[in-house]
């Protein structure tokens, strides 16, 4: 079969594998739609996960049952299905833990063009197909899917880590996708005013759109001036890290009351430390909680999240500004997200 | 002063009293608007508390402060306020123990119009006031602050009972204006769909309003026959109880899947016992949590949810189907509760 | 192979069958030693879960893997193991839930000697073996290994449930052995103050052992009355029902603060509803929260738990008052659980 | 009145002070024993707190009421009572978010011989009586009654800050008496394997006593190589640091399993930053959870505490090594702090 692959450090392509083997428990998936992940972008070019060859990227997508293994009891060829980008095995003691995506070891429920082949090719390889594929409501978008992969479960994430609770005082650093779907996330648990950090004019518009009631520009002044101004000095309850760098920690934490919670779901890829101010983290006793975490996965998730767009409580679309159609658009996509042009939120390609 | 009060059970009218007293810990507030509650004619027509004779009804409503005493910290006269029908006692071992509402005793955080007089006076006396009272935020409309003393929080608190988690399926059972406000606070907390139980179709439209997807009305066919279809026979994750008798604890077990929770905020007037349906509750084993309370009151939690309201995320207005102007009007909103007119949610009276 | 098998109701005896055929993810075990549970009695001479044909019977065991599937990663024959009575479908949504003792319907985590054959034959078949059997330790007596398929985390579960805190006052009803692992559980939750209640005078002095800290002997006087003396009317934090029927959740909530927690690990086998006492529930807002679970099983719990008698926290053998020695022995130990003789707590066979 | 004082930094020494005046809300204790701290030392010698002139020190101890305020209700001239090192003001907005010690700023709930005099003069004042007195039981040891105060509340937090759960894998770093009292409470919470991490010999032998099940000297070897070794590669499920600096930090972080927490309770007096490695933190990801606290306060914890010796499940005499008679033995007990001698855990003073 064909697939669009990193070839290396620094490389993508087309190439040709065999069609992926289907175990007792699996499914082998034929997508419908996909989406390239910034991501994609720093496994290819920065090599965030360290040198791979020929191996299939994507994890952003949603198709149909091609197969399934003989222990599957759920899903039969021809289901149509969503799938999360983080794929646990089930059957084990980190999801009896509560941490499914720490399965097999820190982070590796991310297993999609990280340990194995990912979605951006004709078919592709579920594991545990009973818990992490999920059905596909009848009327829903195929791009809009494409977001329940990573977009919305991750940034969702954001705020369930930072355990939003009615009317907080929530600080949202970093809005692109995740980070509009923290924003949504926190809205959803009640937000009571919701404070957006970033710099990109559209990210601040449709982060708007989204529930935010202030923003923040960080190149205009001191991101915890701004804040501590707007909140008249007593800074807000909860903070949710969607990008930047390990440096935002001491900003979180500068602008966070005593018993706040800073939920973070960036994925940190340099630096020896993360930095937490000694004296603003009340030496150590100001019960300033940091947690950080991979998204769990999972077809109970997914199809919960994916009820939000069924009933109209959540509007993904807003978040796809390009539509490409036919399977070789992926390497256009591709290298849009790389560009990362203004006016880019998400791009998807329809098959 | 003047004040409208239940003479016994049975009889209201207008007396006068003395001006309540201020301790060190108190504040006096003259209040700016006021709305009556179902509650005020269960006391008074019912006898729902027992018998009272000469004591001034009311507890929802807002002000400012006249008078405070000396160990008043965060308040001063001149303040404007909201306040929560339920003024719990701070500085006690159930307050430390997260249940503010029962220092005293069960249920005794419930002083207004219960253990002494309520808020339709020319003043009203606040306990423990730095706890009790909340800063009315700028711009406020006063017939809005009137909700947040019972409507809103009550309401709020079934949600949170009922602990409502992303894309949960929520049944609202009853929805006068705390269930409305518990429809607001399920959507606000995520639920994915939402469907309401009653009766009256101005009951629906606004439910609809407040984020319901889906509307049973229990006098076409049994409920638990109407839910189960709606949810393929799967039933539901989640149910707030804010209206009817205990005999819906045996509709809302049948409708709940295993591990689910019933949130109850409605006070149960009557009868010996509630019955939970052995079978259907997992014959004592199927993780179908019960619990029932009252709303918390407090400050804290009175500004956060006020937040809702100052930043858009939360319109009471749509509440208030009839609005008065002047203190002696109480006794005709009082009297518009009594009668339940088609038409009526929740009267004010702007003083 | 031969098993030990409820013939119908009310009969019970020797039969032979084929040995069972091991699934992909599934395991065949040989018993080391086994352990007849009330439910056995209850199940064949009451008719606990209907009538059953010729199914083995027996929940309580451990044993060495004989076979396993092709998809089973962390067992192998040769393994000594330990297993629940309770052996989820870890690949579900209700486990996701965080409820998999719920996977394939309420309590359907249940299968032996309920819809699949029990542990009393030659070898006995366990689903999902890498999420449901669970390693011995080395040096662990086989006989306090049963005592881990359903004692253990069964009364385990119920001092989880009441959420037990450090300094609460907890009472305990029934002290059976169940009712011994849930004193022993309160007691490592940090109980401060540990009621019992039974009237069994062997009971009593092992409950001690574990950590009782008052007796409550229900023939004596009314227990309510008695809890309220010993607690100075102040009643107690939280409950665990480990025995006794359903009229003792009358009792228990006449003891029970509010913002206390029932938590009921007994299996209610018969009446229509159990009753609430409207009164002393707070008219449905006394915050007194009611649930009741069947154990989780699973690896991780499992070898947690175990991992509290390897290190010295809990003696199970103290339990154990019969020991028996022989597979046909079984058929001894079933009847001495069924007679209940003064003395007996628990037997075990070993195999 | 007489007290023992910090005259400035470096110097101690007995001076005169007016009595304290007693507020509505207030008390005035005379105290009946008491007790040094290390923080006591590190105030007056290292300048903990900055610069202080003529402040009475001390804030562990227990006493007898001599005047209660105006609206103190549930304590009364002659009560013998216990009190916590940190007394939050409870009518709060932070007591109602759960967070008293924070009342009036980041932990501002720590007052004594901090921001007023503390215990050890012949009288000493305690703000929100109702809320921060408790009652000595009858028949408790005055020395007992001391390690109340701050050793056993700030111990105990360090476990449930870590969230201990049963059969859990515990490691606590520094097992100086608040080390001691967290082994002693992961214990009471279920802690499986409980590895304690010391030099001192005697640390170790006490430790062992509460439960400890594993030591770690890193004097001889680098920590995260022993614990690593002793757990089988597999790390811990929760820290617990209770002494040494913020490099412990990163050894926490080292040996800590995904989804794992560490809870602080050590007061890290220096330094701008606290170094979390970010690989071991999963990048980010790694749901490693990192909390720090001070301690509650308030009288419904102490008196539940307290009940933990009552009932015999907590023996704190074991770390009382040196005792000693009459109110002018404290310099000699501060000085034996100061000293730190071999064979010291904790001195009191009963007067």
């Amino acid at each position: 079969m064909k697939g669009f692959a990193m070839k290396r450090i620094g490389e993508v392509g087309w190439i040709e594998k065999e069609r992926p083997v289907c175990g007792p428990n699996d499914a082998i998936i034929r997508p419908l739609a996909l989406a390239p992940c910034t991501s994609d972008i720093h496994t290819v070019w920065e090599g965030g996960v360290g040198e791979r060859f020929d191996m299939i990227l994507g994890h952003e997508g949603c198709g149909v049952v091609e197969e399934v293994g003989s222990a599957v009891k759920d899903f039969k060829p021809g289901d149509r299905i969503m799938v999360a980008a983080i794929t646990p095995e089930w059957n084990t003691m980190a999801a009896q833990a509560g941490f499914p995506m720490h399965s097999g070891g820190m982070l590796a429920g991310w297993k999609f063009s990280n340990v194995k082949d990912g979605m951006f090719g004709e078919y592709f390889h579920v594991n545990d197909a009973d818990g992490n594929l999920a059905h596909l409501p009848d009327g829903m978008d195929l791009g809009d899917a494409c977001m329940m992969s990573d977009m919305v479960p991750t940034g969702f994430h954001g705020a369930e880590l930072a355990d939003v609770q009615f009317g907080d005082v929530v600080a949202v650093f970093g809005v692109g996708p995740v980070g509009l779907m923290a924003v949504a996330a926190a809205a959803l648990k009640g937000a009571g005013r919701l404070i957006v950090v970033d710099s990109r004019p559209l990210s601040f518009e449709v982060a708007k759109s989204y529930g935010a009631t202030d923003i923040v520009d960080f190149k205009v002044a001191p991101t915890e001036d701004q804040v501590m101004e707007l909140t008249h000095g007593e800074g807000v309850d909860k903070v949710i890290l969607c990008g930047g760098d390990q440096r935002l920690f001491e900003t979180a934490l500068k602008i966070l009351k005593p018993g706040g919670r800073i939920g973070n779901v960036n994925y940190l890829g340099s630096g020896e430390y993360i930095q937490i101010p000694r004296v603003e983290w009340g030496a150590g006793m100001g019960h300033k909680n940091i947690i950080g975490g991979l998204m769990p996965g999972g077809r109970l998730r997914i199809e919960k999240l994916a009820r939000l767009i069924s009933y109209g409580k959540l509007d993904v679309s807003k978040m796809i500004t390009h539509r490409f159609e036919g399977f070789e658009k992926i390497e256009d996509a591709l290298f849009l997200m790389k560009d990362k042009p203004a006016g880019l939120i998400k791009p998807v390609v329809i098959l």
